[in-house]
């Protein structure tokens, strides 16, 4: 503490300890001051496990995230021609949806700013997708990013460091202390940078279910109310939807396997979870901006969808019409006996793909392009003993054994001729 | 964490965040891995939090205490002719306890080894204290320290670095992260420090009221609860003693006058209060190394215990007959009105004799030897106005105005004849 701070941050960390609410100001100044280094690591540590465990007020949350936002640059789209609206999801397994969302948002006269993270566990990232585009950068400068919105419509690029560094801390603080389930710390996490970003809409993807980080319906709804909520309070048009992660998103879980799945809906097929998530999400960041008249399927099926789409890879130095990567070895995953496919577990199949070179473990790790896990049965399927029920991909045989480790148990076959099976949207929260 | 470590510091923190109960292999390797510095402070932090918010179980507590002790040394005075008892106190505004209390205890035939600690914030330091003496030093190695029990029964020493350096960096990150207030670990950090120590016998004065670390009987009582539970799972005769601490401890609150107070109580005389907790004490120490049969009141009548007294500080270099540095200033506080003094607070008394310069704010600070605070009257004195009720004792003149703003509102007065004034010994727990 120097002379200048108005605060001790014991004291910060004891409200909180001992249940108060804590004051706009101590909030202003404790996540200030930790950017600045005047709050330590462990006084930070102290006060998130005291988060966790006793919670935080929505205005609480609110100015959290205010201060978060405050302790960086925000982006200002208010130039641009045509309103933006943008669209976070909490993470999922084959959860590839951003690439053919952001350019039909775009086809349909909404500028798309999706600043985008590299994937860490079992969860992929939406940066190493698209890397496995020959070409392709992920590093814009924020007049690029400014330039390809105003051409194209849409740009998917790497968050730079001035936004939000406050999140940037104790997100890493967060993750090597046992502070990172917290819903008022993910909230606020999400939102500094979701609105520091500048949006003037926003429409979240929610998950739910084993491949997700909320594994309960009830904690993804209180989520999903918290960041609709802190969207709401600082000005922008927020909208969530609780999607099921039960069971990965479409057919491909990696890299180049996603792209190309990617590409496959925005030619007009594609797995229909895909396609039907895409649309609702589209629907969705439309209606926010204004624009419910709009049917996005229409861009998908006129081809306009995908021209956005090859302007904007090209536009950041990939090669639209290259080859996408593949993997040196396969290996064939049969069914072990014949019925109908009633599960297939989200965490396990995403594990695999993360233990194939798709993800990484640390995060200077590489991933590799061609790495991951293609599904020929999602649940509701019928299959036969000995018929393929997925295949492995990786540049390096010796790890097709520990990803097949992560599928024992990962499916159930049922004799019956078929399976209930839940929708994909859960709920729909404003 | 590296390939020898069995555990990961964040599955520690999340088993105590989620209730769990840790196991014996998971705090005997957090507590050593901080020590090494594997654990890092800011894990430790969050787990320290999680303690304080969730609680430790009797078994945790007792291994987190086994661990911390592992971390270090242990002394062991098996060899020692005598049997040992060690008292411990928790704290309090004059309490000088230990000044007579270890040459009375050693005059009776019992060793007395008491490796204490300076003072920091408003409760006074036996070292500091003893330091007021010319030519006293506090440094002994373990040799001397053994070599004294022997020849002169009693030494009053500073702990070395080698006992419990677990505890030693566990306290001071508690003091910067607000985790300073959890039952267990306020118990653990004293137990290993007297367990350690290798006494075969502990006696804990547990203070209780506003110049005591607890200020409510309740939590006084379930912090003695929990020592002697952790020292008898340890095998040390353990038996605690709650005692108020609402009104300072005899009549000099400071250094040096505190060493005066205590030589008038091994010469037969001496306040009320300070003589019958010194005996209290003595009789448990005595009890616990099975001398019930000796009356500790002869050793004072007789002159044995101020014998050992002298023998004791000279053997530490401290010139006994030397005149103890006295203040150079003085202002005396009169009493504003007549009658009862009901109530004198014991926290206000603390802060005015720390303000004067017989504390320190910072670890390094210096402490004045002769500065302090005497009391002319206690709770149930008859006082007239403008009579003497205390004297501010400085070498600074300028500190007695945020000294007299510490005792405001410090004590009250009745026009009723006679007050009534609690028991000293509130509580006793074996």
């Amino acid at each position: 503490m120097t002379d200048a701070d108005p605060f001790d941050a014991v004291d910060v960390i004891i409200s909180k300890r001992d249940k108060a609410e804590l004051s706009d100001a101590q909030i202003d100044w404790v996540v200030d001051a930790y950017t600045r280094g005047v709050v330590a690591h462990e006084q930070m540590a102290a006060l998130a496990m005291a988060i966790l465990l006793n919670g935080m007020t929505r205005r609480e949350t609110s100015r959290w995230t205010a201060a978060m936002i405050a302790s960086g640059d925000r982006m200002d789209f208010s130039g641009l021609s045509r309103p933006t609206a943008d669209k976070h999801s909490t993470g999922g397994v084959g959860d590839k949806i951003t690439l053919p969302l952001a350019p039909l948002v775009a086809a349909c006269g909404v500028a798309v700013p999706q600043l985008s993270g590299r994937g860490l566990g079992h969860t992929g990232g939406t940066l190493d997708k698209l890397e496995s585009i020959p070409g392709w950068r992920a590093d814009l400068s924020y007049d690029e990013m400014l330039g390809q919105l105003e051409s194209v419509g849409a740009v998917i690029c790497a968050a730079g460091a001035s936004l939000a560094p406050a999140d940037k801390l104790l997100y890493a603080l967060r993750d090597v202390t046992g502070t990172v389930e917290s819903i008022p710390l993910i909230a606020s996490s999400v939102m500094s940078k979701k609105i520091a970003e500048g949006t003037g809409a926003l429409v979240l993807d929610v998950k739910v279910g084993s491949g997700a980080f909320m594994k309960d319906l009830a904690s993804a709804q209180e989520l999903a109310r918290t960041m609709v909520e802190l969207g709401t309070d600082a000005g922008v048009s927020t909208v969530a939807l609780v999607t099921d992660m039960g069971t990965p998103l479409g057919q491909a879980v990696g890299n180049a396997v996603e792209v190309q799945e990617s590409v496959e809906v925005l030619a007009g097929g594609g797995p229909a979870d895909v396609v039907e998530l895409t649309l609702a999400l589209a629907r969705e960041m439309l209606a926010a901006v204004g624009r419910p008249d709009v049917d996005p399927a229409d861009r998908l099926a006129d081809g306009s969808a995908m021209d956005v789409w090859r302007a904007m890879i090209s536009a950041q130095g990939g090669d639209v019409d290259a080859p996408l990567p593949e993997a040196r070895e396969q290996h064939v995953v049969v069914a072990p006996g014949s019925g109908t496919l009633t599960r297939l577990d989200a965490l396990s199949v995403g594990v695999a793909a993360w233990r194939l070179g798709a993800g990484r473990a640390r995060k200077e790790d590489p991933v590799q392009a061609g790495a991951g896990v293609v599904l020929h049965a999602k649940p509701g399927d019928q299959v036969r003993a000995g018929q393929p029920l997925m295949t492995l991909l990786s540049d390096d045989s010796t790890r097709f054994a520990r990803a097949e480790e992560a599928l024992e148990g990962a499916y159930d076959f049922s004799p019956q001729a078929d399976a209930s099976t839940q929708p994909l949207v859960l709920d729909r929260i404003t």
